[in-house]
C-alpha cells in the first residue's frame, strides 16, 4: 500500500499514512488534537481544517459552506489523503488549550473553597492528612554504631512513630545510601501512616520541603484541577482544559464504544493522563518551585466511565445491560502504576462509584455540597455532560442520571462551547429590537455559548417572543437576525455577526439546537420528579437545591426557573456552587476523614435507573417544553405569562 | 574505532567488540558465561578458553601449560580481540548449569525436610500461610441486581472474609471484568489476607488451581530453590546453580567493587534475578503443570550482600568502614518491582539480616536449626563462601562472620568446583601406596573436587604423612603423584591423572591449595574461639554443633575434626544438616508464624566483628596449622599422633 506524508499546521508535525487513511486518523497518529465530539461521523462538524496543498478525496457536508469548501476547508472524518498534504487546523479554541487560573484573584473560587472548608468543620472532620514532611539530622554511623541505613532513620522517627515499622518501594530504597550520605545525614523525609507501618514516600536533600497534593475533577467534557500545599491546605494552582478524549467521542457512550477498538482502551487512558493530567501538573508547576516528585498524595473524581478509563479498566460492560462497571470502590493504587508524573509512590485515590451513571464525581459533589450532614431534604444537581441529581439528608439519599447529554456544557449544540474564556456566558435580548446583549468569559470577543449562556439565550428568546413554548421560531418580518437556513433546513437566530467573533464565524442557535437543549433540561426537570416520588415528595418539600456543575460560574437561577430546568420554589432556597466534584476532592486530599465520610456517602445512595421505571418516559416528554406541558407547577411563569 | 566480530562456541553467539577489548568482556557483552572468580585479574584461571581462529593478543600466564598455549587455549581476561575471531568456551562443569533434583528419590534431602519441619511443630508454630486459592460462583449480574464486578467478588467472599476489604493491583482490575465474562462467572481466585484487607492476587479460569510458593538460598557460589506446593506444603522441583555474579568476582568484596562500577550493580542484579532464579524457575515447572501466574508467594534468604544484590540495592557501605548495610528488614516487595518471572503480585518476603557479614541466610539457618527455641548451648556453623558461627540458645546468640573465603565450596581451590556432579566428595588414600580411593557426586567421572572432598583429601595427606603441620608436601620418592611444578613454583599432589577426569585436564592439590585451605579452617576455627570467649565459655560448653552450608553432602565430621576445623567434642554432639538457608526460607514459605519467628532471631543475635577484636588475629595464627598449635585442644588427635 502506498503511504504519503501530511504536514499539520501550526503544530508543525508530520505523519506517514497508507493512502485513503482519513485527516482525522493522521492527526490522531501525529498527536494532533482535533475535537471530534460525534466520534468522526460527520455530525457534529467541530473537525474543520483547511486543506492548504496536496490531492485528497472528501464527501461535501452542510456543516461546510459553498465559499468555506472553496477555501479549502474540510471535515477532517470526512476526507482522506490521496497523496502528500498540508493541512491547517483552524479550530482556534482548542480544546486542549490549558487555563491556569489564579484561584486568589478570583473572588467566587475563593468563597467556593471556604464553602467547602466549613462543611468540613460543620461536621466535625478535622483537615488532617496522613502525609508529613520531616527533617531529620541522622546519627552518622561508627563501628559501634553499625545499624543499617533504614534502621537508622527509623530510629530518629520512634519518638513519632513509636513501634510501627518502615516500609518504602525498591526504588526507592535503592537510593536511601546515596542521599543520607550525600546530604551528610540531613535529610529531610515524607512520610505517610497507617496503623501499623508508616511508608517513606521520598527521601531528598531539601531542608524545609514544602510537600503537595493533588485533587483532579475528571470530566466528561472538561478537567479541572489543582494542586494543594498538603501542610496549610492552601491552593497554590489551579487549572482546567478540555478532556482530549473529545476526539474520540463527546459522551461516555461514544467512548466506551471507542475503547472496544484495538488500542482504543490505550488511546483514551492516555488522553486523560498524558493530554490532560500530566500536562496540566506541568502548567500548574510552572509558577511554583514545587517538583513533581513533591506532589506525594492524588484524588481523583470522575464519573464512572471516566474513573475506569483514567485507570485503564474497561468500561465496557457500563454499556451493556445490565450496566455493571469493574469497581465501586477503587483499590488505592500508587502513581506509579498508572503513569502519572508525581511522585511515583503517591497514592492515588479515586472516589467510589454509585453505579454505572452514577459516580464518584457526584459522590464528591455531595460531600463538598455538605447536607448529607443535615436534616433539611436537599435536592442536588451536576449539571455538566448529562445531568445527575440526589435527593436525601443524612438518613437517606436517592440518587439518578439524566440522559441530558453534553448540552450544559455547551455539547450538542452547534455553536456551543464549554466555560472558557471566549464563552458566551450571559445574554439579555431586548424585547423590541431583538438585539442580544452578551458577556462573554474573560470578557473577550466570542467564540461559542456555553451551558449558562444557552439557559439565558433561550429563556430570553421565550420572552421576547422569538420562540413558542415548543422551541419553535416564530416567524418575523422586523428583524434581520431571524433567517432560514437551508444547509440545516430550519429557522435560525444569529447571536453574533461573523465580524465580531474571534474566529470570523457566525454565532448562531437554530431550532434543532433549541430541540437538543430542550431534551436535555426535560431529562433533568422529569429526573427531579421522578427522584420526588420515588419517596413519596412534592416539590415543596425540598428544603434547598444545590446546583453544582460546569454549566458555567454565572447561572441565572431566575432564567433556569422560567425555562423549566429548575423547580419553581422559593428562590432564596436555591445556591449554585460550581465544580462541587472538584471541591469534595479537594477535601479529600485535606482530610483523611473527608475521605472516609465519602466512601459512606457512597454506600448511602440509591441509586435509581430511570430507564427501568416506566412513569419516567411520560414525565419526559411532558417536560420538554417551555417551561412545561403542566404549566401548574411553575406559578411564577404562569404568573408572568 | 575498529569493531571486530567475536563468534563464541558452542553457544552460537556473536557479538561485535572494539579492538582491543577483553576476551572476557565480550563474552560478558555476548552473554556467554565465564567463570572469573579472581574478578578478570589473571589469578584464578578458571576463564579458560579456546581461539580457534582470528588475530588476537594475550599475556602468557603460568595458568597455562606450554602445551595448552599451543592448542590455542588463552586466560580470556588476558586476551585482547584484534581481529575477527571464533572462540570456544571449553569450561566443561558450568558454573550456570542448572541441575534439577528429584527430592523424592533423595532420601537424604527428603530427611532434611522432615526435620526442618519437626523444627516447626516442636517450637509450637502452624504450618499455616495466609495465601488461598478459592474457587467460587459469582451470581450473574441482571439488572435488578447490579453491583459492580469487583464488589460482586467480594459479596461471595463475605462468609470467608467478614469485613475485610478486597485490594487488588491496577493490572488485575483490568482483567477482572474480561474473566469472570469468560469463564462464565465461574473463577478461581488467589487470595492472601492481612488484618483489614484481603488481596486478590490472581483471577482465572482453572476451577481446581494448585497454587506455588518459591524458597530460594542465594548462596555466593550456589544458588538453591525449591518450588513448593502452598496448600500441602510439598516440595514439587528443587534446584541449584551456580551464582552467575561468580563472572564479576568469586566472593561478596570483589562483587561489592564490581557494584561501583557503572552499570556494575545491573549486571549483578540481572545476573542472579534473570540469569539464575527466572532460569531456575523455568526448569523446576518443565515436569510441572505449573505456570509461572501459579506461584503467588516467594521468600529469599541470603547474606547481606547477596540480598542487596538481589534487590538491586547498592551493597558498597557494606565494605567502607564502618561496615552499613542498607537494610536489615526488607519491606515486602512484589514480584514485578524485580522482574521475577511468577505472578507478577507476588509478595517477595527477603529474610532480615543482622549486620554486614551475618545475612539472611544465617537467620534463616538458625531459623530451620531450631535452637532459637531450646536451652541447650549450641554452635551453628554455615560452612559455604566465608563461614559464619553463630553461638546461643533460646535466651541469648552471638554471631561472626569468619574471612575464610570461598575455598568450603571449592573456591581459591586450582580444581575446586562447588558440589555439584562430577565434583569429588570423599577421598581416602592408601598409607603406603599413596594411591587415592575417590567418590563422586553422581558416581561420574571426577571434574574437580568440593569442599568435603578437600577436608577429606588434606586429613588424609596429613594422616599418610604427605603433608606436615604447616601444610607443606613432604619429600617422597616413593610416589610418582607428588611433584615438583615449576609453574606454580611449588609441590602437588596428583589426585587423579588426566585420562581419568571428565574434561581430560589433571585434577592436582597443590601447596597453595593448602595453604588457602589451612587459612579458611584457621579462620573458622579461631571464630569458634573468639565467640565462646566473648560469653566465657569453653570448648565443652558446647552441647551441640550444627554443620550447614554448601560444603557437600558428605561431610566426615571426624576428619573435620582430625585438621582442626570442628571442635573436638564428644562426636554425637554433632550433625550435618545441608543447606540449612533453604530449609529455613521454605518454613517461612509455609508458615506465616515462621517468618515472624525469623524477624525475632535477627534482633535476638548480637553481632561480633571479628577484625575489631585485638585477640582474634592471635587465634588465627594459632589455628592455620594441622590440626592447631595448641594440640591440647585436639586430644583426640593427639592421641592418634
Amino acid at each position: 500500500m502506498r503511504t504519503y506524508s501530511v504536514y499539520f499546521k501550526p503544530q508543525g508535525k508530520t505523519v506517514e499514512v497508507e493512502k485513503g487513511t482519513s485527516l482525522m486518523d493522521a492527526a490522531q497518529k501525529a498527536g494532533v488534537f482535533l475535537d471530534a465530539p460525534c466520534g468522526g461521523k460527520g455530525q457534529c462538524g467541530k473537525c474543520r481544517v483547511k486543506v492548504i496543498e496536496g490531492e485528497h478525496r472528501y464527501q461535501p457536508s452542510r456543516l461546510i459552506a459553498r465559499q468555506e469548501e472553496n477555501m479549502g476547508i474540510r471535515l477532517a472524518c470526512l476526507t482522506t489523503v490521496e497523496g502528500d498534504m498540508t493541512v491547517e487546523i483552524v479550530q482556534t479554541v482548542g480544546v486542549d488549550d490549558i487555563i491556569v487560573e489564579d484561584i486568589t484573584a478570583d473572588s467566587t473560587k475563593k468563597s467556593r473553597v471556604k464553602r467547602a472548608v466549613q462543611v468540613l468543620k460543620d461536621s466535625g472532620m478535622k483537615a488532617e492528612n496522613s502525609f508529613k514532611s520531616i527533617k531529620i539530622k541522622i546519627k552518622e554511623p561508627t563501628l559501634d554504631d553499625n545499624i543499617p541505613d533504614l534502621e537508622r532513620i527509623a530510629r530518629e522517627l520512634t519518638p513519632l512513630m513509636e513501634s510501627k515499622k518502615p516500609v518504602c518501594s525498591v526504588e526507592l530504597l535503592r537510593k536511601i545510601p546515596r542521599i543520607i550520605r550525600e546530604t551528610g545525614f540531613d535529610v529531610n523525609l515524607v512520610i505517610r501512616e497507617d496503623e501499623k507501618h508508616y511508608e517513606i514516600l521520598d527521601v531528598a536533600a531539601q531542608k524545609d520541603r514544602k510537600i503537595y497534593g493533588l485533587c483532579v475533577d475528571i470530566g466528561t467534557t472538561t478537567v479541572a484541577a489543582c494542586l494543594v500545599d498538603l501542610s496549610t491546605g492552601e491552593i497554590e494552582a489551579s487549572a482546567n482544559s478540555g478532556n482530549l478524549q473529545m476526539q474520540y467521542g463527546a459522551d461516555v457512550i461514544s467512548r466506551i464504544i471507542h475503547s472496544t477498538k484495538p488500542g482504543g482502551l490505550e488511546n483514551l487512558h492516555d488522553a486523560i493522563v498524558q493530554g490532560n493530567v500530566n500536562k496540566m501538573i506541568r502548567r500548574m508547576m510552572e509558577n511554583n518551585a514545587c517538583k513533581p516528585e513533591d506532589i506525594v498524595c492524588s484524588v481523583f473524581a470522575g464519573n464512572t466511565t471516566m474513573t475506569h478509563l483514567f485507570l485503564g479498566v474497561p468500561p465496557e460492560n457500563i454499556r451493556l445491560e445490565p450496566y455493571i462497571p469493574a469497581f465501586r470502590n477503587s483499590p488505592v493504587f500508587r502513581a506509579k502504576d498508572i503513569a502519572l508524573d508525581i511522585n511515583p509512590n503517591a497514592p492515588v485515590y479515586v472516589l467510589p462509584n454509585v453505579a454505572s451513571y452514577v459516580g464518584g464525581d457526584i459522590v464528591s459533589g455531595v460531600l463538598a455540597a455538605g447536607f448529607w450532614n443535615s436534616d433539611e431534604v436537599t435536592l442536588f444537581m451536576d449539571l455538566g455532560t448529562n445531568g445527575e441529581l440526589v435527593l436525601g439528608n443524612r438518613e437517606w439519599m436517592v440518587a439518578c442520571a439524566c440522559s441530558a447529554g453534553p448540552a450544559f456544557e455547551g455539547g450538542d449544540i452547534s455553536c456551543g462551547m464549554r466555560a472558557a474564556p471566549g464563552a458566551i456566558e450571559s445574554v439579555r435580548i431586548d424585547n423590541k429590537t431583538l438585539i442580544p446583549d452578551i458577556v462573554t468569559i474573560g470578557n473577550t470577543k466570542p467564540a461559542g455559548i456555553c451551558g449558562s449562556g444557552i439557559i439565558d439565550l433561550i429563556a430570553e428568546m421565550f420572552f421576547s417572543g422569538i420562540i413558542d413554548g415548543k422551541g419553535k421560531i416564530k416567524q418575523f418580518s422586523k428583524s434581520c437576525r431571524i433567517r432560514f437556513d437551508r444547509h440545516s433546513g430550519c429557522r435560525e437566530y444569529l447571536l453574533v455577526p461573523a465580524e465580531d467573533t474571534e474566529n470570523g464565524r457566525e454565532i448562531v442557535i437554530n431550532e434543532i439546537d433549541i430541540d437538543n437543549f430542550l431534551r436535555a433540561k426535560g431529562a433533568v426537570f422529569s429526573g427531579i420528579k421522578t427522584l420526588l416520588n420515588s419517596v413519596g415528595l412534592g416539590m415543596e418539600d425540598i428544603k434547598k437545591v444545590i446546583v453544582a456543575g460546569g454549566i458555567g460560574q454565572n447561572l441565572d437561577i431566575e432564567n433556569s426557573i422560567q425555562i423549566g430546568l429548575l423547580p419553581d420554589i422559593d428562590r432564596s432556597r436555591f445556591e449554585f456552587i460550581g465544580n462541587s466534584s472538584l471541591m469534595g476532592a479537594y477535601l479529600c486530599l485535606i482530610s483523611d476523614e473527608a475521605r472516609q465520610a465519602a466512601s459512606q456517602i457512597a454506600e448511602l445512595m440509591t441509586y435509581i435507573e430511570l430507564s427501568a421505571d416506566p412513569a419516567y418516559m411520560e414525565e419526559f416528554v411532558s417536560a420538554c417544553f417551555l417551561p412545561h406541558t403542566d404549566i401548574s407547577l411553575f406559578p411564577s411563569v404562569q404568573a408572568r405569562i
